[in-house]
C-alpha cells in the first residue's frame, strides 16, 4: 500500500436494474453490484497448513480503495455490506451493491424513441495513477451479457449495450490519474407513449381536417373547431405529464404537437374569414374582378368548396 | 465459522404489510419480520448450572452471516434490533424487521385484475455453498398462514399464496452459491378502478351510441359528438393518474380506451360525412343509379336512418 | 437482568401530533413522546450520602428494553436523546420521542365522515413473558387528557380517545410473549370535504334536474346536459385528488358521484329519445293504439311534459 | 454537572430561513442557526499562562445539554458540526444549525393574507429546572433584527417579529421543567394568490352578471351560462392546487369560490325556468290575475327585461 | 493548530452539477467537488529518506476545518471520501462532494429568460479571523473554465460565471470571522417555456381578436368566445404546472396570462352588449341624436363592423 508500486484495481459491475430518469435534472439512477479485486502484498499464509485458501473479515480493518464514480450525485442508498473475501496469495475481494444517481447528458430530440448514453467513470478521488492503477476485471461484452441476464425486470428502459473505455487524465499539476470509464446504452420502450400520446393526437387531428366537411354556411362550423381546439388543450395537460421536460432542446414530439395545435387554429381563422365573407358581403359593392378570380382560385382551390355554392355566398347563413 | 463444515442457516420470515408498487420502476415495497438461526459451536454452557438456558446479547459482539436479498434495490429503512438471543446448546436466534424495496417483474397486461408474483431471493454476498448453507425454517403453508394472519390491513394488495423454492446457483469461478427463493403472489383489489375507470366509460360510451338518435339534419349532432369527445378526453386525464405506467407492455384496459376514442372519434367523422351529404348535395347533378344504391343500401343500414326521410336529403337543413 | 425474574417495564406515551394518513398503503403517521420506566437491581445509592437522588448517564453504557412497535413500518425519525434518567433505588427512566408510520386498517366505507381506530402494540423482539413484562405507567384517561392538552394544532384528524388492552400471546413454542396495546381512535374533521366535494356536486345535480324544463323541440338539451356531464367529468378530476384510494371497500361517497353520473347520463340518454321521438315520426305510420296509451301515460309522466304540446310532436324542432 | 446548583444555560437562534409551510399537517419548517452557553466549574485555565483564551475541542468529549424542541416532528437534517468552543473561564460555546420541523396550530381563516404565529418552545427533555435553567443570551428585539438581516430571500413567508417567553412548567411529579418559548410570526405574501386566483374568479363572476344581458328568448342563454359554469369547475380545479388544505376551518376564500359557484348556478336555473316560462306558457291557459301581477313585478325586476318584451313573452323562442 | 498564528486555508471547488431550483422556498440545489489545502507544523518528514513525498491517511485521525456554507439548508448527501492526503511538507490535501441545497434569493420577475445570482459563502463555523484564514487557491475564471469543462450535461440551468468575493465580517463581540463568497451566475434555458407557454398563449389571443369577424347578429359569437375562455382557463391550468411559484414577485409572463383573460373577458362583455343592443332595442324610443353620433363613431370604430349593417342593428337575429 504505501510503496511506490502502484496497486493494480481489477473491477466489473452487474447492471442489476434501471430505476428511471430524471430529464428536468439529466439524472439516471441504476442499481449495481460492484466487485473489486486487489492484492495486499502483506497478506499470504500457506492454504494447506491453515487448512482454508480464503477467509472472511470485517471491512474495517483493511484499506480499501477510494474509487468513486464522478458522475454519482447522491449519497449511496443501498444496503451496506459488512465483509471483504481474503484469499490466500493476498487477492482481497471486496463487493456491494450501489443505488447510483449520476448525472447524464440525456438528449431527448426523438423523445419516446431515444436511446441515451450514459457513462460511469470509476477512479481514485485522491490517488494518482502512480499509486492505483484500475482495470476491467471482465470483457464489456461478458458484463452485458450478465446485466441482461439479471435483469429480467421490463420497465421503461430496456438495456442495449455496456462499453469500458480506459482513460488517463491529465491532471493540472501533472499528475496523471487513471480512470475507468463505462458506457451504459438504453433504450426506452415506446409502445406506452405511442398508445397515450400519439394516437390521440392523430385523432384530434383527423377531426380537425374532415371539420371542413361541415356546412360553411352556419357559424357553428368555428363553433365546432373551438371545442376540438379545447379539446385539444385538455389533451396537452394530458401529455404534460408524460412528456419529459428539459430546458435545453426541445423534443421533436413537443414541436409536432405545438404545429398540430398551430394548424388547428390555423383552420379555426380561415373558417372564422369565410363565414365573415359568407355572411356580411351582401351589402357591400361588387368586389373587383381581378380580386374575384383570386378568391375564387385559390381560396376554392383550398376549402375544396363546390364551384356552385360560391355563387350563394353573398347570402347570410339565417334566413 | 472458520471451519471447512458448512453452517447452516434456517430462516424465515412473516410478511407484515405490502406497502406499495411502483410499476413503472418495476418495484415492490413489503415489509417483512426476517428470523434466522445457526449454531455456534464454540458457544455451549449448561443451563441447569447457570440458571438459564438463553442469554440476549448486544449483536456487534457476533459473527452476522451477511445474507442479502438479490433483489434489493434500497438501503433497509426498518428500525433496527440491537440484539440476538443465544440458548444454550449455541443456537443463535437473529430477528430484524425489513422493509424490502425489491425489483420485480410486474406484468400488468389484465391490468386491474392483475396477480402478481414477485420473488424474494436469499443467499449470502460473500460465502459460497461450502461455507454456508441456507434452509427454510418453516414451510411456506405456514408462512402463508402467519403472513395472512398479520396482515389484517386491507390496502390495494391482497397476499395470495407464499412458495418456497431452493436454489444451487453455478456461478462462473465453479463454486456454487447457496440460494433460497421465496415466490410472493399477490392479488389487485379491483373494485375502485371498476368503479372509477370502467364504468363512466361505458357510460360516455352508450350516450356516444345513443347520440345517432339525434336528428341528422342540424349539425348540432357533430357538436355534440365533439363535446362528448371532448368530455371523454378529460375523462382520459383523469384515468391517467390512476392507470400505472410502464414502457413495457400496454395494459388491455389501455386499449380498450384508445379503441372507445377511435369509435367516439369514427362516428363524429361519420356524422361529418352525412350532414355534408344531407346538405351539400342539392345542387350536384343527380348521383349515378350505381352508387344510389350503395349508399341506401350501407349507409342507410348502418345509420337505421328511416328510408323515407332519404328522400329529403338534398335539403340544407336549416332552411 | 440476567435473572430468572422478569423485568417489570412501566411505559406511558403522549401522542404529540397525527401527522397524516395514507389510505393506499394503510398507514398512520404520528408523533408521540414515549417513556420507560424499569429497577435495575444491581443500581442504587444512597441519596442522602451521594447528596442527590437522581443522575443522568449517557444511554450506550446501559441495557435498554427493545420494545418495538408491532406496527411500524418505517424506521424511527425522530431526533435521539443520548441519556437516560437513573433514580436512587434503581429506576431508570428512559423517554424518547418516535415518529411513527404504523399500519392500520383504515375503513373508509363513510369517507369525509369516517372514524378510524388503529393500534400501537407495544411488545419486546427478543424476551418473552418470562423475562420482561409490560404494563402501562398510566391509565388510559390520563393518556388521552394529556395528549388532547399537548396536540393544539388541528390538522385533519381529531384525537377522540386512547384505549388500554393488555394481551398474552402464546407464541408457537409455548412461551408466553407480553404485549401492551393501545388504541387510538381519530376522527376525520369533514368540513372541507362537504364544502368542496358535496356541496358542487349537489348544484351539479340540482342543475341537471331543472334542465327537463328546457324546451324539448330543440336538440341543445341534449348539448346543454352533454356539457353538464362534461363539467361532472371535470369535477370528478378535482375529486380524485381529495378522494382517498385504497383497494378494497369503496367509500359510500364515491358510489353516490358514481350514481349522480349514472343518473345525468340517462337523463342525457332519455332526452336524446324524446328528441328522436319528437323529430322523427311525422313520417312514420300513426302509431298503435296500445302504445301510443303507454307513451302518453308513461312518458308524458315522467317528463312531465304539458298534455297539448304532445300532438304537435311529429314537427321537426327547426322549421 | 453532578452538583446540586442548577446550570445555567443561555441561548439564542437565528432565523436563517423559512423553507415552507404543511397546512395539512400543520406544519412549519425552519432553518435555525443554534447557539449554547454555560460554565463547566470544572475546566478553567489561566490565559496568560497558556497563551490563548479559547480552544476548540471536540463535542463527544463533553457533556452536552439535551435541549429539544418541543414542537419538533423530525429529526435534524442540517449539517453537523464536531467541534465546541472553550474559554479560559470554563464558558462552553456550542453552536449547531437546525432544520426544523415542527409543528403548529396554522389558522387558514384568512387564507391568502394570513399572519400564522409558531412557537418553539425549548427544554431539556431528562433535566429538570433544579438541574438546568435556560435563558435567553440575547433579546427578542436582537433576534427578530439578525434573523431579518440574514434571511435576504423572499420566498413565500415573510418574518415579522420574534418574541420570547419564559415558562415554568408545573409537571406531573411536582417538579418543575424549564422552558423557553420564542414565538415566530410569519406573513403570508399574498400576491401570487390574488393575481391567480381572486382576479379569474372576479372575472368569471363578472361574465356571469353580463350574460343577463343576453336575449333571453332563445336556449343559448342556457348553454351559455353552463359553459361559464364549467370554466368555473375547470377553474376550481386550478385553485386546489394552490389552496391550502386543512380538514378543520374553512378558508374565508374557499366560502366566496363556492358562493360564486351557487350564485352561477343559481342564475342557470333561473334562466332555465325563464325559458321555460317563455316558451311553454303559449298554450297554457292565461295565468290567474294575482300571479301576473307578481311575476310582472318581482320577475320583471330582478332580470330587469324590458317590459314591452315581456307582452310577446308567450311565443316560442324559435318560429 | 493551538498557537496564536491563524491557519492559511487555501479552497476552491468545481461545480459538477446543478440539479435544480425551488423558487417557492428559494432554494437552489447544487453538487460540487470541494479542495481544501492547509499546513499543519507539527507533520513533516524527509520525502527522500522515507522513499514518498505522499501518503494518504483516514480522515479521523486529523483536525479538520469545520469550514461550513453559510447557505446550507439541508445535510450534505454525497458520499464520504475517508481519506486526506498528506505531503512531506505538512501540507494537508482534503476534498470531497458536497451536494448544496443552499437558500438563495431567486427574482422570477422576467421568468423564462432570467438569470440567477446565487451565493456561496465559506467560514469557519467557530473560528474567528485570527485562528482560521480562508483564500481561493484558484482564481474565478479557472473555476469557471474547469465547472463548464466537466458539466457536459444540459438541463434547464446553464452556468454563465463564477465570481470570488473576500470578505471581513465584524461579528458583535468585536471579532473578525474570515469568509469567502463564490457568486454563481446561473441562466434558465427558456426553449422549452417559449414552446409549451407563450406559443399556445399567443394562438388563443389571435383566435380572440379575429372572432370579432364572426357576424354579431346571432349570439354564438358570445357561446364561441365563451368556449375560448373556457379554452384558456384550461391552459392556465396546464402553465400552472409550469410557471414557478413565489409568494414574493409575479413574474412578468403571469401578468401577461392574466392580461390576456381580462382582455378576453372584456372582448365577452362588449360582444355581449352588442348582441343586447341589436337584439332588444327594437321596441325602445329613437336613440337621442348625440349618442347615436357617439355609438356610431366610437363603437362602430373599435368592433370595425361594417356601417351598412348598422342600420339593421334593430332587428331580432333570429327571424
Amino acid at each position: 500500500m504505501d510503496t511506490n508500486t502502484p496497486t493494480d484495481i481489477y473491477m466489473y459491475f452487474t447492471l442489476y436494474g434501471i430505476l428511471g430518469v430524471d430529464e428536468k435534472a439529466q439524472l439516471l439512477v441504476t442499481y449495481i453490484w460492484l466487485h473489486y479485486w486487489w492484492v495486499n502484498e502483506f497478506i499470504s499464509w500457506d492454504p494447506v497448513q491453515c487448512g482454508a485458501d480464503k477467509i472472511t473479515l470485517p471491512k474495517e480493518k483493511f484499506w480499501l480503495p477510494d474509487i468513486v464514480i464522478n458522475e454519482f450525485m447522491e449519497e449511496n442508498k443501498a444496503p451496506t455490506v459488512p465483509y471483504v473475501c481474503l484469499y490466500s496469495d493476498g487477492t482481497i475481494h471486496d463487493s456491494l451493491p450501489v443505488k447510483i444517481v449520476s448525472s447524464c447528458n440525456l438528449n431527448i430530440y426523438t423523445f419516446p424513441f431515444d436511446i441515451q448514453n450514459c457513462s460511469l467513470t470509476f477512479n481514485s478521488y485522491i490517488y494518482y495513477a502512480m499509486d492505483i492503477k484500475i482495470f476491467s476485471g471482465r470483457s464489456a461484452e461478458l458484463i452485458t451479457e450478465l446485466s441482461k441476464n439479471v435483469m429480467t425486470t421490463k420497465g421503461e428502459w430496456e438495456l442495449l449495450d455496456i462499453a469500458v473505455l480506459k482513460k488517463y487524465v491529465n491532471d493540472t499539476y501533472d499528475l496523471y490519474t487513471d480512470k475507468i470509464q463505462y458506457d451504459i446504452t438504453v433504450r426506452r420502450r415506446s409502445t406506452m407513449y405511442v398508445v397515450n400520446l400519439l394516437l390521440p393526437s392523430c385523432f384530434l387531428i383527423t377531426v380537425d381536417l374532415f371539420s371542413f366537411l361541415l356546412p360553411p354556411q352556419s357559424t357553428d362550423r368555428s363553433s365546432f373547431k373551438m371545442t376540438l381546439i379545447l379539446g385539444y388543450t385538455v389533451f396537452l395537460l394530458l401529455m404534460n405529464d408524460l412528456l419529459p421536460v428539459t430546458g435545453n432542446s426541445i423534443p421533436l414530439i413537443n414541436v409536432f404537437f405545438t404545429l398540430c395545435l398551430a394548424l388547428m387554429v390555423a383552420s379555426l381563422l380561415e373558417t372564422i374569414l369565410i363565414t365573415n365573407l359568407l355572411c356580411c358581403t351582401a351589402d357591400l359593392p361588387p368586389v373587383p374582378r381581378w380580386l374575384k378570380v383570386l378568391v375564387l382560385k385559390i381560396l376554392g382551390f383550398i376549402v375544396c368548396m363546390p364551384r356552385k355554392k360560391k355563387r350563394k355566398s353573398g347570402m347570410c347563413p339565417i334566413h
